[in-house]
């Protein structure tokens, strides 16, 4: 089971993101998890450590994808 | 059944998103078409209207999500 992490801070394009794209990923093959940012702001780092620039984004397998563009990565640290 | 559309043009962020993400989609909710823009040039004027501005992207009933950024699509037209 591999593991797609969805990191996310509620913006409108977050919101698309994640009902457009992340709800059409094999649930039998990937663990999906989903983060919002602006509610786990510790989990900033974590996003950052993966390689995450901007939000929406999803990790799938170490590898980020950039999806569309809510906001950047830097504005959402505390 | 919804379908999935991937459109790329063969560059190396289009392969990693196309292996990392477009694989991971539901294919028994999703029929996933690829469209490679370089070789099939007349496809441009199809993902332009789908509203793709770059690529890689996939279109997801409608929606399109802009995946990291390989190429502009206004630099794939003949």
């Amino acid at each position: 089971m591999s593991t797609a992490t969805f990191f996310h801070a509620g913006c409108p394009v977050c919101v698309s993101a994640e009902q457009g794209l992340t709800q059409a990923i094999d649930a039998s093959r990937y663990t999906v998890e989903v983060v919002h940012l602006g509610e786990r702001p510790e989990a900033v780092a974590v996003a950052e450590a993966a390689g995450v620039q901007s939000v929406p984004a999803l990790v799938i397998d170490g590898t980020v994808f950039h999806i569309n563009h809510g906001a950047d990565l830097a504005d959402l640290r505390a």
